[in-house]
């Protein structure tokens, strides 16, 4: 099983970017604490600002991964073409949406998420921790699939 | 560690209610896979159709348990009585939210959660399994407060 | 062919309540127009302020009533837990939402039902009467599918 | 008595436009259904799709009819002259609307009707059947008053 | 000078449509007041409940009219099509558009004009007599200009 | 027969204000017309900027005029105040709302008119000449009610 | 002169929840203060997390209670049943709303009152002194009545 | 403990103005009233049109009065700069507002606030009583802050 | 292969119309390039002011044309009874929409379409040229089906 | 050249009036910074809480005065008035809106400035130092015209 | 005659990504149709996931190209900087938006073009057909300007 | 003093792009005034029409620049990537938002910006111009924290 862990915008400021929001733990303490969960899955942990290459990764991962798990950052409110390169791969690669903070307690722009109806499931609020419960959320999808 | 699991309106049908959103376990199923994944957590595990039934077992778990799951089902997008009930004992008692459904796949209605931000995350769209993250999210929670 | 009548908030008043609106007859009048109409037709007739003893009440329906009729009154415009209700059952126990007065002509909250979506259709404006045409046209549909 | 039942805008297509929806009965089958229902009720039956001619056939009833049962289709949703129509005369010809299917099932744009709050009330979602329980409401009604 | 009076959906019945809100006088009162008022100006009155015919006497009006009186009745809240025609003329026919009532009083659809950017001005309140101040408004209108 | 004449914000500068839009005629020219035209009423005409003069002129009308033309300017679009004001007085002292410009053609703010519904009737469009139409309006009112 | 003193969900937790909010009160604290400033009225006062209660409480008062003061909590801002049944009984048991917070400054959904409309009055922002002030005025308004 | 007292637009009319919603009573006699019922409090106790002199008698409040009791009248639903004063002062000088009238009864422009969440509370529906009432809530407020 | 061409209200003026919006063709130009381009499909072509003759001629397109153009002017942002007509028909006969001008640089109201969904696609601002386009578009369309 | 610098309501307050959000310095200090920053431009300062007394001081400004820096405080929002009043001398007598907040971290009604389209240009959030760049800024545009 | 043809976010996938929606037809095969449909027309065929890159190509077109086509794909609904880079070279550069499916028929979102009204018109709903329309659309206007 | 001025999509296009609304300079005259006007402060001066690169460049800004003066373009009122970014750094590197041209004069879109609330303030409408006086407000704003 090997899953792509996709990772959006400012997401490269974690550990130092508001951490009464995001949390105190960084990108790479994620990948370590997700390899360490559920070592017989291969992990690509990756991190972008850009809505492009993200859409190109995401495009690219029919026949090379078994799912995604995604946190688009400011591009969940705003970005239709990240739904539809979502969407395009979803029969055979599903994805899950995970978010550090709870978004419902933030800005009213937070609260909706244009990405989500083509995840399978969305987490948040849980910090870095998510990115664990996602991965155990997309194996067990993959599983019963 | 003791928890609450809390389940709201038509949660009772679940397994024979249009079973291609919800999925075919049973509550009874769930319960039971919740308290196999984390044994040493004490789970009491209650269903009602009534928001004031809930509100009611909100507001006395102070002192007496350590966490909430709640999946409100359908209260999710109309009681802001269940979101004072959970904000009036967040400081002690946290709550983490459940969905089976993804519901931003669902009608307009459902992509908003009055009582997400009264929680400290909410996890949607893994059926069954997702209590058992919540279980998981909860004890994270718990232990790094 | 059995059928369960439902009544919501407040219609225990009935007769007495705003009569220039919701007419003279008391439920017990109803109920007895409609035994006298259709006799052939079991009817339990009931009425309850909860909505949760309402949603309790249609999830027990699967085999022991062919149809359901029900006025939610104040809970149509409100209860996504009420639609979810009726939808869980509505494959096998279809139901008729049937209103005393023309909710087009009252206040702009009152023009939208939440519930009619999950039923096979609506009946409105002719007071009491209008339960005698709810049962005609749920025998009516029952008869024909 | 004698009600002018009337019927708007491609009601000519019954029985061949998307039957899903709208049944597989012609006009002329409910016509001649709601002629045998009541017989000792005179009905004119028209159907036209113009809503200048709706209007215009309304406007002259005073006098002539006792009652209207209307189904606008489209209009329904649109027109303020039927509106206007329907209210010029309401004193003493009063007008119940009819459709055959659930319109809250449909579009949104079908969710509210424009022309209701003129008339004494409204029966959807029973295919053809609805104009026979249409004629009772209307007879009913004209008696009462 | 050459004047088209128009009036639209259900004005044929004035004077004893809902006399409280448009007045006992009728069409014919009214036009015998404008002709008597400023005899100098030929006045062509017509009433029609189609927006088609009202969008084809517009169409023509070009060498053959001076200016337009128009009370498009229900049509005024709806119609982007006689809009288009009054715009379509506008250059050579100008319009003056006139309400019985004063429709800033009734319900909220009717506060909305799509007609009257395409007209000079607007007149309404005062019942028949202001069809003859829009006529005394459309003379002034066409001299200054 | 006394009337007063009131004019809002910014009226002070008509004849160079923005004239494609308002005219060229300034506020004298309006009253001299006014006054030449139906010589046997008494008009008193007034200008102000200020709203809280507006609401102290138009409450101080009872017994003392009786009727009153204004053009509330920006303040029609704004001011609850004003509205109050009118309405307060109405049963006594009616008025007529007037506007140089049609609001229609303008920005969506000037669409909607708090103060119309105030008043018996309103005009617009017609620039200096529509105070002379307004005069005849009120009169009109006046005697006939 | 006997008064129904209702109190709605979560208010059982007063005293403990959030006080800088609701402040440090009890519930008893507020009855005892009640029946020290009037004591010639009889107050029968209590609290329910329930809606299906407090309607069946209210249209019950007739003849028993000759007014009502109500907290609804929550539900003043999502219970349209809870309208419905002040409206039924407020011909003869009037009712005053009363809130410990002052609404408007907080979260938007609490800046509307759905049950407001069917009350003599509102008083909000003075934590529990402002139940005795709801005493003051309903009696004043019995006795003015 | 000295309180200013202030009034808004058109509220010198008041007693005469549409005393079937404002009641029959002057600003004098309820400046008596509230004089009578708690002589120790010194109460000045104005009236004006104009929101201006409202913000500067606000402004200048600081260091002469306790507090403040206002009835901003239509004011209450347009004027931001009034929401500005209160606030500018509320440290110090904490207001009370008061509405003669139950506003949720009225048209849906009056059923928002802008300057009560500036105010400590609010009270309405009670007529000239309400400021009575309003000066013993602020008197508490005074005495237990 | 044969098609019916449809134009609407006002469509008759084109040429001498606002020729800066809709250009300088006439509708005969039009007619003439369409048969001149594909000379091998039949060309119905029509125009008329009313919405009732639009949908009347659509309803009647079953088995007699291959594919309609249509061109509903202003009818294709009010009006659902074009809507349903295309819809109704649309299984056996397809339709193009086209419009003269690009809509979306116009008024807001213009920028949505009611009709375009019962259509197989949408051509717009290429003046009369679109309708060429139309054609090329629909006889693909028909051919690959 | 000679620029008038205008205050709204509430401005005679700043360095007392929160302090954190508009800043410690009184106008006082702001006109003295001004006119230290560029000596050569003669600047007449003015506040007033009066919406009347800016719209009159505005409309008087035409070839005494080169430009005008405005702070409209709250009447920013809501004064269409004022707009007016600045699109009235906007040919000759440009203006520059300034605001000491930042008002988009504000309340959501302080989000849209009514006024700022009738001015040159907006600064805003420097506190006292946005007025000598406004003075700046027009004195670059009037040169540069 | 030298023409971009430009692709958006999500087309590389074309022929695999969900079909049904938008056909079989690769990016590929749609080049080779628009070069063998006009040979005389130079083509640059170009696709890119990124916001960016099409903005930089757009801004290089004035004096390379005669015009564009463009399939902005979600940038459609979303990107004002797409609009911006169109609206600036649209006076040398004319750009023709194409669409493969009929996006009215699809999610809410996709119904309003935000690029739309910098170009000359809009082609949607043909498949890879369209591409080759908006080519003889874009030659046509670029020979009749 | 270290300052990093960023400029977003198109705006390499200036000087040629509709002069009439963004002036005639080009982005090197913009810098070369910046660092003519305040030698003493050392400015980055950058232009990309790609977001992610923006955001990039902000969130490297920490240690290396004191502050930022920025023109996100049209991703001012789109991208909540960069109002993140901006954020993030806020703390120590703030930035100050400039825009060309007065964008509240132009389409609604343009009137609120998402990116604003991150920065300390905001200048708009003086061309080139505004970006001189963007550096002095940065400067001060740094000198007085």
């Amino acid at each position: 099983m090997k899953i792509l862990a996709l990772n959006g915008p400012n997401l490269n400021l974690l550990g130092t970017r508001e951490p009464e929001i995001y949390g105190y733990e960084t990108l790479a303490d994620i990948e370590a604490e997700m390899k360490a969960t559920l070592p017989e899955i291969e992990i690509e942990f990756r991190q972008t600002n850009s809505e492009a290459e993200l859409i190109t990764w995401i495009g690219e991962t029919r026949g090379l991964y078994d799912g995604i798990i995604i946190n688009p950052a400011a591009l969940t409110h705003t970005s239709l073409g990240l739904y539809d390169a979502l969407k395009a791969v979803a029969d055979e690669v599903p994805a899950v949406e995970v978010h550090l903070s709870n978004t419902h307690t933030r800005e009213e722009i937070r609260h909706k998420s244009i990405t989500a109806p083509a995840c399978v499931g969305q987490i948040m609020g849980f910090k870095g921790f998510g990115y664990t419960l996602a991965l155990r959320a997309l194996a067990h999808s993959l599983k019963s699939s």
